[in-house]
Protein backbone atom coordinates (compact mmCIF):
# COMPACT_ATOMS: atom_id res chain seq x y z
CA UNK A 1 0.00 0.00 0.00
CA UNK A 2 2.91 2.05 -0.01
CA UNK A 3 4.60 3.57 -3.07
CA UNK A 4 8.00 3.90 -1.37
CA UNK A 5 9.24 0.64 -0.15
CA UNK A 6 9.06 -2.59 -1.45
CA UNK A 7 8.10 -5.85 0.90
CA UNK A 8 11.31 -8.23 2.22
CA UNK A 9 12.29 -11.71 2.09
CA UNK A 10 13.52 -13.45 5.14
CA UNK A 11 16.91 -14.23 3.75
CA UNK A 12 17.73 -10.26 3.83
CA UNK A 13 17.66 -10.66 7.52
CA UNK A 14 20.16 -12.30 9.69
CA UNK A 15 18.86 -12.51 13.15
CA UNK A 16 15.32 -13.55 14.29
CA UNK A 17 13.49 -13.68 17.14
CA UNK A 18 10.01 -15.50 17.54
CA UNK A 19 7.33 -12.23 18.36
CA UNK A 20 4.30 -13.80 20.35
CA UNK A 21 1.08 -11.32 19.98
CA UNK A 22 -0.84 -9.86 22.78
CA UNK A 23 -4.40 -9.27 23.32
CA UNK A 24 -3.61 -5.90 24.07
CA UNK A 25 -1.92 -5.49 20.75
CA UNK A 26 -5.54 -5.73 18.50
CA UNK A 27 -6.99 -2.16 18.11
CA UNK A 28 -10.32 -1.31 17.89
CA UNK A 29 -9.83 -2.20 14.15
CA UNK A 30 -9.36 -5.62 15.33
CA UNK A 31 -5.63 -5.68 13.62
CA UNK A 32 -2.32 -4.72 14.81
CA UNK A 33 -2.05 -0.85 15.80
CA UNK A 34 0.46 0.43 13.69
CA UNK A 35 2.63 1.74 16.80
CA UNK A 36 2.75 -1.60 18.19
CA UNK A 37 5.48 -2.64 15.28
CA UNK A 38 7.67 -0.45 17.48
CA UNK A 39 7.48 -1.93 20.68
CA UNK A 40 8.36 -5.19 18.80
CA UNK A 41 11.22 -3.31 17.22
CA UNK A 42 12.70 -2.32 20.46
CA UNK A 43 12.38 -5.67 21.87
CA UNK A 44 14.18 -7.70 19.33
CA UNK A 45 17.02 -5.15 19.56
CA UNK A 46 17.79 -4.55 22.94
CA UNK A 47 17.07 -8.81 23.94
CA UNK A 48 20.20 -9.00 20.77
CA UNK A 49 22.16 -6.77 22.78
CA UNK A 50 21.07 -8.06 25.72
CA UNK A 51 22.01 -11.58 25.21
CA UNK A 52 25.22 -10.75 23.30
CA UNK A 53 26.53 -9.11 26.16
CA UNK A 54 26.92 -5.43 24.75
CA UNK A 55 24.36 -3.82 27.14
CA UNK A 56 22.93 -4.09 30.68
CA UNK A 57 20.18 -1.93 30.93
CA UNK A 58 20.70 -1.08 34.76
CA UNK A 59 24.39 -1.16 35.12
CA UNK A 60 25.80 -0.39 31.25
CA UNK A 61 27.74 2.74 31.49
CA UNK A 62 26.39 3.76 28.28
CA UNK A 63 22.62 4.46 26.70
CA UNK A 64 21.18 3.89 23.32
CA UNK A 65 18.88 7.16 22.32
CA UNK A 66 16.62 6.42 19.48
CA UNK A 67 16.95 9.38 17.27
CA UNK A 68 15.24 8.27 14.10
CA UNK A 69 12.17 5.58 13.73
CA UNK A 70 10.42 4.70 10.45
CA UNK A 71 8.10 1.86 9.48
CA UNK A 72 6.18 0.75 5.93
CA UNK A 73 3.17 -1.84 6.71
CA UNK A 74 2.42 -4.09 3.84
CA UNK A 75 -0.35 -6.44 4.94
CA UNK A 76 -2.39 -6.79 8.55
CA UNK A 77 -1.50 -8.96 11.40
CA UNK A 78 -3.55 -9.92 14.37
CA UNK A 79 -3.65 -11.38 17.79
CA UNK A 80 -3.14 -14.35 18.15
CA UNK A 81 -0.82 -14.91 15.07
CA UNK A 82 2.92 -15.77 15.63
CA UNK A 83 5.43 -14.06 13.74
CA UNK A 84 9.15 -13.41 13.64
CA UNK A 85 11.02 -10.35 14.04
CA UNK A 86 14.23 -10.24 11.66
CA UNK A 87 16.59 -7.44 12.86
CA UNK A 88 20.40 -7.00 10.35
CA UNK A 89 22.81 -3.84 10.86
CA UNK A 90 22.72 -1.73 7.95
CA UNK A 91 25.42 1.06 9.36
CA UNK A 92 27.22 1.05 12.13
CA UNK A 93 29.22 4.90 12.88
CA UNK A 94 31.32 6.06 15.63
CA UNK A 95 28.26 6.32 18.33
CA UNK A 96 25.39 5.55 15.95
CA UNK A 97 24.23 2.57 14.88
CA UNK A 98 21.03 1.83 12.33
CA UNK A 99 19.13 -1.07 12.59
CA UNK A 100 16.77 -2.57 9.99
CA UNK A 101 13.78 -4.74 11.25
CA UNK A 102 10.97 -6.87 9.23
CA UNK A 103 8.16 -8.56 10.67
CA UNK A 104 6.90 -11.87 9.19
CA UNK A 105 3.99 -14.44 9.92
CA UNK A 106 4.79 -17.45 11.08
CA UNK A 107 3.98 -19.03 7.32
CA UNK A 108 5.56 -16.04 5.53
CA UNK A 109 8.34 -15.52 3.51
CA UNK A 110 7.49 -11.75 3.00
CA UNK A 111 7.17 -8.85 5.17
CA UNK A 112 4.22 -7.81 6.69
CA UNK A 113 5.88 -4.52 7.94
CA UNK A 114 9.53 -3.00 7.96
CA UNK A 115 11.57 -0.51 9.27
CA UNK A 116 14.53 1.12 11.30
CA UNK A 117 15.63 2.81 14.03
CA UNK A 118 18.46 4.78 14.67
CA UNK A 119 20.52 4.70 17.74
CA UNK A 120 22.92 7.61 19.20
CA UNK A 121 24.64 5.96 22.11
CA UNK A 122 25.46 8.40 25.03
CA UNK A 123 27.07 8.67 28.22
CA UNK A 124 24.16 7.58 31.02
CA UNK A 125 25.00 10.49 32.96
CA UNK A 126 26.33 13.27 30.85
CA UNK A 127 23.99 12.35 27.84
CA UNK A 128 26.51 13.20 25.63
CA UNK A 129 27.93 10.70 22.74
CA UNK A 130 30.43 7.83 23.06
CA UNK A 131 32.29 5.87 20.75
CA UNK A 132 30.55 2.35 20.88
CA UNK A 133 32.49 0.18 23.32
CA UNK A 134 33.89 -2.80 21.93
CA UNK A 135 31.52 -5.60 22.57
CA UNK A 136 28.30 -3.39 21.32
CA UNK A 137 30.50 -3.25 18.13
CA UNK A 138 31.20 -6.58 17.84
CA UNK A 139 27.72 -7.24 18.53
CA UNK A 140 26.32 -5.07 15.70
CA UNK A 141 29.01 -5.88 13.33
CA UNK A 142 27.85 -9.73 13.55
CA UNK A 143 24.48 -8.24 11.61
CA UNK A 144 25.77 -6.01 9.11
CA UNK A 145 24.59 -6.05 5.62
CA UNK B 1 4.89 -8.04 50.70
CA UNK B 2 0.87 -8.87 50.78
CA UNK B 3 -0.57 -10.64 54.14
CA UNK B 4 -3.77 -11.41 51.96
CA UNK B 5 -2.41 -14.02 49.84
CA UNK B 6 0.50 -16.35 49.70
CA UNK B 7 1.92 -16.99 46.43
CA UNK B 8 0.67 -20.36 44.19
CA UNK B 9 2.81 -23.29 42.89
CA UNK B 10 3.37 -24.67 39.05
CA UNK B 11 1.24 -28.02 40.05
CA UNK B 12 -1.94 -25.65 41.37
CA UNK B 13 -1.86 -24.51 37.85
CA UNK B 14 -3.85 -26.70 34.47
CA UNK B 15 -3.36 -24.66 31.80
CA UNK B 16 0.47 -23.03 30.77
CA UNK B 17 0.96 -20.22 28.25
CA UNK B 18 4.78 -19.18 27.88
CA UNK B 19 4.98 -15.79 27.89
CA UNK B 20 7.44 -13.36 26.20
CA UNK B 21 8.77 -9.98 27.72
CA UNK B 22 9.18 -6.68 25.49
CA UNK B 23 11.09 -3.76 26.24
CA UNK B 24 8.16 -1.61 27.16
CA UNK B 25 6.94 -4.21 29.91
CA UNK B 26 9.19 -2.75 32.03
CA UNK B 27 8.86 1.11 33.83
CA UNK B 28 10.98 3.62 35.49
CA UNK B 29 11.88 1.32 38.36
CA UNK B 30 12.90 -1.28 35.87
CA UNK B 31 11.07 -3.92 36.25
CA UNK B 32 7.59 -5.21 35.25
CA UNK B 33 5.14 -2.85 35.82
CA UNK B 34 1.78 -3.59 37.91
CA UNK B 35 -0.21 -3.01 34.80
CA UNK B 36 1.36 -5.58 32.50
CA UNK B 37 0.64 -8.28 34.41
CA UNK B 38 -2.86 -8.04 32.98
CA UNK B 39 -2.03 -7.61 29.69
CA UNK B 40 -0.41 -11.19 30.07
CA UNK B 41 -4.09 -12.69 31.91
CA UNK B 42 -5.75 -11.36 28.89
CA UNK B 43 -3.02 -12.85 26.46
CA UNK B 44 -3.34 -16.50 28.15
CA UNK B 45 -7.11 -16.57 28.53
CA UNK B 46 -8.30 -14.89 25.27
CA UNK B 47 -5.59 -17.39 23.59
CA UNK B 48 -6.85 -20.66 25.41
CA UNK B 49 -10.38 -20.38 24.47
CA UNK B 50 -9.38 -18.85 20.73
CA UNK B 51 -7.35 -22.23 20.63
CA UNK B 52 -10.09 -24.04 22.03
CA UNK B 53 -12.65 -23.15 19.26
CA UNK B 54 -14.67 -21.11 22.28
CA UNK B 55 -13.74 -17.82 21.14
CA UNK B 56 -14.14 -15.73 17.23
CA UNK B 57 -12.69 -12.27 18.22
CA UNK B 58 -14.50 -11.00 14.97
CA UNK B 59 -17.45 -13.15 14.56
CA UNK B 60 -18.41 -14.53 17.87
CA UNK B 61 -22.17 -13.60 18.89
CA UNK B 62 -20.65 -13.11 22.68
CA UNK B 63 -18.11 -11.13 23.95
CA UNK B 64 -16.61 -11.38 27.43
CA UNK B 65 -16.94 -8.57 29.33
CA UNK B 66 -14.35 -8.26 32.15
CA UNK B 67 -16.29 -6.90 35.29
CA UNK B 68 -13.50 -7.50 38.19
CA UNK B 69 -9.97 -8.25 38.12
CA UNK B 70 -7.20 -8.81 40.86
CA UNK B 71 -3.49 -9.49 41.42
CA UNK B 72 -1.23 -9.94 44.23
CA UNK B 73 2.61 -9.47 43.29
CA UNK B 74 5.08 -11.37 45.50
CA UNK B 75 8.39 -10.99 43.46
CA UNK B 76 9.58 -8.49 40.43
CA UNK B 77 10.18 -9.49 37.38
CA UNK B 78 12.30 -7.72 34.37
CA UNK B 79 12.69 -8.02 30.59
CA UNK B 80 14.16 -9.90 29.13
CA UNK B 81 13.03 -12.43 31.25
CA UNK B 82 11.22 -15.53 30.51
CA UNK B 83 8.04 -16.50 32.13
CA UNK B 84 4.59 -18.79 32.37
CA UNK B 85 1.88 -17.80 32.77
CA UNK B 86 -0.47 -20.44 34.62
CA UNK B 87 -4.55 -20.68 33.89
CA UNK B 88 -7.29 -22.73 35.70
CA UNK B 89 -10.74 -22.03 36.52
CA UNK B 90 -12.53 -21.33 39.38
CA UNK B 91 -16.15 -21.00 38.76
CA UNK B 92 -18.12 -21.25 35.74
CA UNK B 93 -21.81 -19.98 36.36
CA UNK B 94 -24.88 -19.61 33.86
CA UNK B 95 -23.34 -16.96 32.17
CA UNK B 96 -20.17 -15.79 33.86
CA UNK B 97 -16.64 -17.31 34.36
CA UNK B 98 -13.66 -16.95 37.07
CA UNK B 99 -10.17 -17.26 35.79
CA UNK B 100 -7.50 -17.39 38.11
CA UNK B 101 -3.76 -16.69 36.94
CA UNK B 102 -0.47 -16.41 38.18
CA UNK B 103 2.92 -16.05 36.65
CA UNK B 104 6.07 -17.97 37.12
CA UNK B 105 9.46 -17.29 36.45
CA UNK B 106 10.94 -19.46 33.83
CA UNK B 107 12.85 -21.43 36.08
CA UNK B 108 10.49 -21.23 39.40
CA UNK B 109 7.77 -23.57 40.83
CA UNK B 110 6.56 -20.71 43.13
CA UNK B 111 4.47 -17.70 41.51
CA UNK B 112 5.85 -14.27 41.49
CA UNK B 113 2.07 -12.85 41.21
CA UNK B 114 -0.95 -14.48 40.86
CA UNK B 115 -4.93 -12.89 40.35
CA UNK B 116 -7.83 -13.60 39.07
CA UNK B 117 -10.71 -11.91 36.32
CA UNK B 118 -14.40 -12.53 36.02
CA UNK B 119 -15.91 -12.57 32.19
CA UNK B 120 -19.35 -11.91 32.20
CA UNK B 121 -20.00 -13.42 28.73
CA UNK B 122 -23.50 -10.99 26.80
CA UNK B 123 -24.19 -10.71 23.62
CA UNK B 124 -22.37 -8.90 20.82
CA UNK B 125 -24.98 -6.49 19.85
CA UNK B 126 -27.35 -5.96 23.24
CA UNK B 127 -25.06 -6.66 25.76
CA UNK B 128 -26.95 -8.53 27.83
CA UNK B 129 -25.60 -11.78 29.39
CA UNK B 130 -26.07 -14.91 27.79
CA UNK B 131 -25.59 -18.57 29.11
CA UNK B 132 -22.26 -19.84 28.02
CA UNK B 133 -22.25 -21.50 24.45
CA UNK B 134 -21.46 -24.98 24.78
CA UNK B 135 -17.81 -24.91 23.40
CA UNK B 136 -17.30 -22.02 25.80
CA UNK B 137 -18.65 -24.51 28.88
CA UNK B 138 -16.40 -27.58 27.31
CA UNK B 139 -13.69 -25.41 27.26
CA UNK B 140 -13.92 -23.91 30.54
CA UNK B 141 -14.65 -27.05 32.50
CA UNK B 142 -11.52 -28.47 31.49
CA UNK B 143 -9.37 -26.20 33.36
CA UNK B 144 -11.76 -26.46 36.67
CA UNK B 145 -9.84 -26.82 39.79
CA UNK C 1 -22.23 -6.77 36.19
CA UNK C 2 -20.54 -7.47 39.48
CA UNK C 3 -22.72 -8.32 42.86
CA UNK C 4 -19.54 -7.68 45.07
CA UNK C 5 -19.28 -4.12 44.75
CA UNK C 6 -21.81 -1.01 43.58
CA UNK C 7 -20.89 2.13 41.95
CA UNK C 8 -19.53 5.17 44.15
CA UNK C 9 -20.07 8.70 43.55
CA UNK C 10 -17.99 11.64 43.05
CA UNK C 11 -18.69 12.93 46.33
CA UNK C 12 -16.85 9.86 48.39
CA UNK C 13 -12.96 10.79 46.75
CA UNK C 14 -10.92 13.35 47.44
CA UNK C 15 -8.61 14.24 44.64
CA UNK C 16 -9.79 14.56 40.90
CA UNK C 17 -7.29 14.55 37.56
CA UNK C 18 -9.23 14.72 34.33
CA UNK C 19 -8.00 11.85 32.60
CA UNK C 20 -7.51 11.75 28.66
CA UNK C 21 -8.50 8.38 26.55
CA UNK C 22 -6.00 7.91 23.74
CA UNK C 23 -6.79 5.62 20.63
CA UNK C 24 -5.01 2.66 21.89
CA UNK C 25 -6.85 2.81 25.09
CA UNK C 26 -9.72 0.71 22.77
CA UNK C 27 -9.28 -2.80 22.30
CA UNK C 28 -10.61 -4.61 19.65
CA UNK C 29 -14.01 -4.97 21.04
CA UNK C 30 -14.47 -1.32 20.98
CA UNK C 31 -13.93 0.17 24.50
CA UNK C 32 -11.54 0.70 27.16
CA UNK C 33 -9.68 -2.12 27.38
CA UNK C 34 -9.60 -3.58 30.86
CA UNK C 35 -5.82 -3.51 31.51
CA UNK C 36 -5.91 0.71 30.73
CA UNK C 37 -7.82 1.06 33.78
CA UNK C 38 -4.62 0.25 36.26
CA UNK C 39 -2.56 2.95 33.87
CA UNK C 40 -4.96 5.74 34.83
CA UNK C 41 -4.34 4.52 38.64
CA UNK C 42 -0.13 4.78 38.46
CA UNK C 43 -0.92 7.82 36.69
CA UNK C 44 -3.22 9.24 39.04
CA UNK C 45 -1.27 8.18 42.15
CA UNK C 46 2.12 9.12 40.73
CA UNK C 47 1.35 12.50 39.39
CA UNK C 48 -0.61 13.22 43.32
CA UNK C 49 2.49 12.19 44.88
CA UNK C 50 4.86 14.22 42.44
CA UNK C 51 2.86 17.22 42.86
CA UNK C 52 3.05 16.83 46.38
CA UNK C 53 6.60 16.93 46.89
CA UNK C 54 6.74 13.41 48.62
CA UNK C 55 7.86 11.42 45.35
CA UNK C 56 10.53 12.07 42.84
CA UNK C 57 10.77 8.69 40.25
CA UNK C 58 14.53 9.27 39.74
CA UNK C 59 15.99 10.76 43.08
CA UNK C 60 13.90 9.62 45.74
CA UNK C 61 15.43 7.32 48.29
CA UNK C 62 12.17 5.19 48.75
CA UNK C 63 10.13 3.47 45.86
CA UNK C 64 6.30 2.65 45.73
CA UNK C 65 5.97 -1.18 44.72
CA UNK C 66 2.41 -2.31 44.17
CA UNK C 67 1.56 -5.87 46.12
CA UNK C 68 -2.26 -5.81 45.26
CA UNK C 69 -4.23 -4.34 42.95
CA UNK C 70 -8.03 -4.63 42.38
CA UNK C 71 -10.61 -3.35 40.11
CA UNK C 72 -14.57 -3.43 39.50
CA UNK C 73 -16.38 -2.25 36.35
CA UNK C 74 -19.59 -1.18 35.78
CA UNK C 75 -20.05 0.23 32.85
CA UNK C 76 -18.45 0.54 29.42
CA UNK C 77 -16.16 3.98 28.57
CA UNK C 78 -14.62 4.61 25.45
CA UNK C 79 -11.70 6.97 23.16
CA UNK C 80 -12.09 9.56 22.38
CA UNK C 81 -14.46 10.37 25.91
CA UNK C 82 -13.39 12.46 28.38
CA UNK C 83 -12.59 11.37 32.07
CA UNK C 84 -12.19 12.14 35.70
CA UNK C 85 -10.33 10.10 38.05
CA UNK C 86 -11.27 10.03 42.05
CA UNK C 87 -8.74 9.69 44.58
CA UNK C 88 -8.75 8.97 47.85
CA UNK C 89 -6.65 7.18 50.93
CA UNK C 90 -7.96 4.10 52.82
CA UNK C 91 -5.65 3.36 55.19
CA UNK C 92 -1.71 4.46 55.93
CA UNK C 93 0.37 2.48 58.10
CA UNK C 94 3.65 1.98 59.48
CA UNK C 95 5.40 1.23 55.45
CA UNK C 96 2.09 0.57 53.37
CA UNK C 97 -0.91 2.87 52.00
CA UNK C 98 -3.99 1.62 50.52
CA UNK C 99 -5.06 4.07 47.53
CA UNK C 100 -9.17 3.86 46.35
CA UNK C 101 -9.65 4.82 43.01
CA UNK C 102 -12.49 5.37 40.61
CA UNK C 103 -13.50 6.20 36.67
CA UNK C 104 -16.15 8.78 35.72
CA UNK C 105 -17.38 10.11 32.61
CA UNK C 106 -16.91 13.38 32.42
CA UNK C 107 -20.47 13.79 32.76
CA UNK C 108 -21.24 11.38 35.38
CA UNK C 109 -21.94 11.20 38.99
CA UNK C 110 -21.45 7.63 39.31
CA UNK C 111 -18.40 5.64 38.95
CA UNK C 112 -17.64 3.33 35.44
CA UNK C 113 -15.25 1.33 37.31
CA UNK C 114 -13.71 1.73 40.92
CA UNK C 115 -10.56 -0.23 42.74
CA UNK C 116 -7.84 -0.31 44.59
CA UNK C 117 -4.17 -0.13 45.38
CA UNK C 118 -1.55 -1.16 47.69
CA UNK C 119 1.75 0.54 47.68
CA UNK C 120 4.37 -0.82 50.12
CA UNK C 121 7.41 1.59 50.10
CA UNK C 122 10.74 0.21 49.72
CA UNK C 123 14.64 1.46 50.30
CA UNK C 124 15.57 2.23 46.46
CA UNK C 125 18.36 -0.38 46.72
CA UNK C 126 17.68 -2.60 49.33
CA UNK C 127 14.03 -3.01 48.29
CA UNK C 128 13.34 -3.50 52.19
CA UNK C 129 9.80 -1.64 53.97
CA UNK C 130 10.53 2.08 55.69
CA UNK C 131 8.54 4.19 56.97
CA UNK C 132 6.70 6.08 55.13
CA UNK C 133 8.91 9.71 55.41
CA UNK C 134 7.11 13.09 56.22
CA UNK C 135 5.97 14.45 52.80
CA UNK C 136 4.44 11.47 52.05
CA UNK C 137 3.06 10.77 55.29
CA UNK C 138 1.24 14.28 54.65
CA UNK C 139 0.00 13.89 51.21
CA UNK C 140 -1.67 10.51 51.81
CA UNK C 141 -3.43 12.03 55.06
CA UNK C 142 -4.47 14.65 53.24
CA UNK C 143 -7.05 11.94 50.94
CA UNK C 144 -7.63 9.64 54.51
CA UNK C 145 -11.69 8.94 54.48
CA UNK D 1 20.94 14.50 17.54
CA UNK D 2 19.43 13.27 13.96
CA UNK D 3 21.39 15.03 11.27
CA UNK D 4 18.19 14.48 8.53
CA UNK D 5 15.82 16.94 10.16
CA UNK D 6 16.27 20.11 12.23
CA UNK D 7 13.18 20.72 15.06
CA UNK D 8 10.20 22.64 13.85
CA UNK D 9 8.23 25.85 15.75
CA UNK D 10 4.47 25.72 16.53
CA UNK D 11 3.86 28.37 14.06
CA UNK D 12 4.72 25.34 11.56
CA UNK D 13 1.33 23.33 12.92
CA UNK D 14 -2.33 24.08 12.47
CA UNK D 15 -4.31 22.32 15.07
CA UNK D 16 -3.02 21.83 18.63
CA UNK D 17 -3.87 19.11 21.19
CA UNK D 18 -2.81 19.04 24.89
CA UNK D 19 -1.09 15.69 25.84
CA UNK D 20 -1.77 14.28 29.06
CA UNK D 21 1.30 11.98 30.35
CA UNK D 22 1.10 8.65 32.04
CA UNK D 23 3.19 6.76 34.03
CA UNK D 24 3.52 4.06 31.99
CA UNK D 25 4.87 6.41 29.09
CA UNK D 26 8.41 6.27 30.84
CA UNK D 27 10.51 3.33 30.19
CA UNK D 28 13.66 1.73 32.01
CA UNK D 29 15.67 4.68 31.34
CA UNK D 30 13.21 7.27 32.64
CA UNK D 31 12.20 8.93 30.05
CA UNK D 32 9.14 8.51 27.52
CA UNK D 33 10.03 5.83 24.95
CA UNK D 34 10.05 6.36 21.42
CA UNK D 35 7.11 3.99 21.24
CA UNK D 36 4.65 6.03 22.63
CA UNK D 37 4.89 9.31 20.44
CA UNK D 38 3.14 7.12 17.92
CA UNK D 39 0.46 6.47 20.33
CA UNK D 40 0.13 10.70 20.63
CA UNK D 41 0.35 10.53 16.61
CA UNK D 42 -3.02 8.07 16.61
CA UNK D 43 -4.33 10.05 18.96
CA UNK D 44 -4.33 13.55 17.90
CA UNK D 45 -5.19 12.67 14.72
CA UNK D 46 -8.46 10.40 14.89
CA UNK D 47 -10.02 13.28 17.62
CA UNK D 48 -9.37 15.41 15.29
CA UNK D 49 -11.26 13.23 12.72
CA UNK D 50 -13.84 12.36 15.16
CA UNK D 51 -14.51 15.76 16.39
CA UNK D 52 -14.78 17.16 12.69
CA UNK D 53 -17.78 14.61 12.14
CA UNK D 54 -15.00 12.71 9.26
CA UNK D 55 -14.70 9.57 11.39
CA UNK D 56 -16.81 7.29 13.54
CA UNK D 57 -14.64 4.00 14.46
CA UNK D 58 -17.92 1.99 15.05
CA UNK D 59 -20.01 3.00 12.20
CA UNK D 60 -18.25 4.78 9.43
CA UNK D 61 -18.11 3.00 5.96
CA UNK D 62 -13.84 3.45 5.57
CA UNK D 63 -11.23 3.03 7.72
CA UNK D 64 -7.47 4.59 7.71
CA UNK D 65 -5.07 1.97 7.34
CA UNK D 66 -1.68 3.16 8.64
CA UNK D 67 1.09 2.29 5.49
CA UNK D 68 4.53 4.54 6.77
CA UNK D 69 5.11 6.14 9.83
CA UNK D 70 8.34 8.33 10.69
CA UNK D 71 9.78 10.01 13.74
CA UNK D 72 13.20 12.32 14.64
CA UNK D 73 13.46 12.55 18.47
CA UNK D 74 15.44 15.91 19.47
CA UNK D 75 15.39 16.33 23.29
CA UNK D 76 13.55 14.05 25.85
CA UNK D 77 10.27 14.18 27.71
CA UNK D 78 9.13 12.19 30.65
CA UNK D 79 5.83 11.97 32.83
CA UNK D 80 4.41 14.23 34.42
CA UNK D 81 5.28 16.73 31.92
CA UNK D 82 2.32 18.76 29.91
CA UNK D 83 2.82 18.40 26.23
CA UNK D 84 1.22 19.61 22.89
CA UNK D 85 0.56 17.89 19.76
CA UNK D 86 0.93 19.97 16.62
CA UNK D 87 -0.91 18.33 13.86
CA UNK D 88 -0.86 19.73 9.88
CA UNK D 89 -1.79 18.19 6.52
CA UNK D 90 0.89 18.03 3.94
CA UNK D 91 -0.64 15.71 1.26
CA UNK D 92 -4.28 15.19 0.45
CA UNK D 93 -4.19 12.34 -2.32
CA UNK D 94 -7.07 10.85 -4.06
CA UNK D 95 -7.34 7.89 -1.06
CA UNK D 96 -4.27 8.62 1.37
CA UNK D 97 -3.14 11.45 3.57
CA UNK D 98 0.13 12.39 4.82
CA UNK D 99 -0.45 13.63 8.67
CA UNK D 100 2.49 15.59 10.17
CA UNK D 101 2.67 15.70 13.74
CA UNK D 102 5.04 17.50 16.50
CA UNK D 103 5.38 17.03 20.30
CA UNK D 104 5.94 20.42 22.48
CA UNK D 105 6.66 20.42 25.93
CA UNK D 106 4.19 22.81 27.59
CA UNK D 107 6.40 26.16 27.68
CA UNK D 108 8.82 24.90 24.62
CA UNK D 109 8.22 26.70 21.11
CA UNK D 110 10.54 24.40 19.62
CA UNK D 111 9.36 20.54 19.13
CA UNK D 112 10.84 17.64 21.21
CA UNK D 113 9.74 15.21 18.40
CA UNK D 114 8.21 15.24 14.96
CA UNK D 115 7.22 12.70 12.43
CA UNK D 116 4.64 11.82 9.95
CA UNK D 117 2.23 9.52 9.03
CA UNK D 118 0.05 8.45 5.99
CA UNK D 119 -3.47 7.01 6.60
CA UNK D 120 -5.13 5.13 3.17
CA UNK D 121 -8.51 5.15 3.52
CA UNK D 122 -9.91 1.98 3.18
CA UNK D 123 -13.91 0.55 2.47
CA UNK D 124 -14.07 -1.71 6.20
CA UNK D 125 -15.39 -4.50 4.39
CA UNK D 126 -13.40 -5.26 0.98
CA UNK D 127 -10.24 -2.80 2.57
CA UNK D 128 -10.21 -1.22 -0.61
CA UNK D 129 -8.71 1.65 -1.33
CA UNK D 130 -11.98 4.45 -1.85
CA UNK D 131 -11.92 8.42 -2.51
CA UNK D 132 -11.72 10.57 0.45
CA UNK D 133 -15.31 11.38 1.78
CA UNK D 134 -16.58 14.82 1.72
CA UNK D 135 -16.47 15.28 5.70
CA UNK D 136 -12.94 13.73 5.79
CA UNK D 137 -11.44 15.86 2.53
CA UNK D 138 -12.86 19.23 4.22
CA UNK D 139 -11.23 18.25 7.77
CA UNK D 140 -7.95 17.67 6.26
CA UNK D 141 -8.07 20.63 3.86
CA UNK D 142 -8.65 22.98 6.89
CA UNK D 143 -4.83 21.70 8.36
CA UNK D 144 -3.33 21.81 4.82
CA UNK D 145 0.56 23.63 4.70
Amino acid sequence: MSERASAHKRAQYRHFLPIQTRWSDNDAYGHVNNVVYYSWFDTVVNEYLIASGALDIQASAIVGLVVETHCNYFSELAFPQRLDAGMRVAHAGRSSVRYELALFGADADTASAQGHFVHVYVDRASRRPVPLPPALRAAVERLRI
